[in-house]
Formats: C-alpha cells, structure tokens, sequence
C-alpha cells in the first residue's frame, strides 16, 4: 500500500494482518463481507490507500471501485439493493478509511437492509441557479 | 450516446432536450443539481448508457464517476455527506436510469441530507463462512 495507517483497522484488513471473508481484490481495491450486515451479503469494498473520506482519494484508486461493486452485486444476484459511501460521523461513517458498501435490500421496510429518509426540499429556480453558478466556478 | 431511451427523462438531460443545471460532463458520465435535494449542493451523476440498475452498466461507462463525484465534492466543500445509488422501488430508486446522488449532510438529525436507519444483523461467523464460499464461486 502506498499509503496506509498502522492503527485502522481497514489497513490491517487489506495486509492480510486481520482476517475478513475477502471478495474481489485488485492493485487498487479490496472488498469483504461485512460482519455486522444490514441484510445478507452486504460487503464493503475500499481502496488500499489510507484517506478518512472520499475526496482525498486520488483518482487512480477510485477506478477500479465501481467494477467490483457490479461484481459484487452480480455474484449476489440481488435485484434490490444499494450502493453507499458515508463521509463524517453525521453522515453516518463508522470506521475512519474510506469504504463503499453494497447493501442488498430484500423486502420493504425497516427490518433489514439500509433504512431511507428523504426530507426533499423545494428551492426556487432562482436558488438553484444561484448556487450553480457559485460551483461553475469551483469545478 | 451508445444506448438511451426515447421516454427517459435522464436520457432527454443528458441529450440536452430537457435542460438541466449542468456540473461535470465527460465523454461517459454527466452530472447535474438535483431540484428536489435533500440538501444544498445535492447533486447527480448519470452514466451516458441507459440502464435502470447499476449491474447493468458496461465497466467503461463507471469509470468516471467516482472522480466526478469527487470533483463535485470538492467543490461543494462539504465535511460531511453521503454517495448514494439505489437500484430497484423498494430501494428508493425512483428513475429508472442509473444515478449517483451527492448529498451534503450540514447537520445531525432529520431535518436535511441523507436520512439513515442501520438495522445491523449479527450472523455467526459459520453462516458468514457459508456465504463466503457460496459467493467466491460466482465472482
């Protein structure tokens, strides 16, 4: 690993010092079964570059993310299900090293699965245009 | 684009026959505000390739999304937030072209961002181990 942090608990997984159930691992990613799941089969794939969220991963370990989520999925057939990345305690991370989670969503509701609330808002157009100009200049 | 649908409404965005409030675009992804955030700055990112869920989109259409996301997130300048996708009703997609969702989470609680239940499961480790050599069969 390029960069990595002798006290996560996510580096000492992808050097093999703590064992997991690995999935897909590539030079850039490694994935394995989540131990405490939302549903059957919920896994979690990281890059094996130490970064606490996900915009200070650089784009050559974010590549290869993706397609062994879509492995993933595909190998658990799931129909429903969902990707998730959470960035902070408020939002929901856990463990400090970047991770991607495959959750399946077998049945309706709150029993298992991820759990969804969505407070939607209703901005103006004027808002929205607003803001996009605001980021326009920052992308 | 190599596969779209006359009747989608991501499709017609990205084909620029509904207009949007354009972030990122490359060859293979396009992203946009979304009108009905659940925060400020929440943002999408579509593959240019129809598909209703995520394991149906060819490997070269997912490699730029992630770096997309990021530069989005970068230049929302949020400390926390989340990256979503969800396939499937009962998983909360409501449009049936895959998309990534960008949401700021700016405080705790309820009220805006991402709201997330976590009905943790605690399989013993012979089921996990069952599963385990169930999956590695089909990856």
């Amino acid at each position: 690993m390029v960069r990595s942090l002798a006290t996560c608990i996510f580096c000492k997984i992808i050097k093999g010092e703590i064992p997991s159930y690995k999935l897909v691992e590539t030079e850039k990613v490694f994935s394995f079964l989540d131990i405490g799941p939302l549903a059957k089969g919920h896994a979690l794939i990281i890059p094996k570059y130490h970064a606490e969220k996900f915009h200070e991963v650089p784009d050559e370990y974010l590549g290869d993310v993706l397609p062994a989520a879509k492995k993933i999925a595909l190998a658990l057939g799931a129909e429903n299900y969902n990707l998730l990345q959470n960035n902070g305690r408020i939002a929901h991370q856990e463990v400090d090293h970047v991770h991607f989670h495959v959750i399946p969503k077998p049945a309706p509701g709150d029993a298992e699965g991820l759990v969804i609330g969505w407070p939607s808002q209703k901005p103006s157009m004027d808002e929205l245009k607003a803001l996009h100009a605001e980021l326009i200049t920052k992308l």
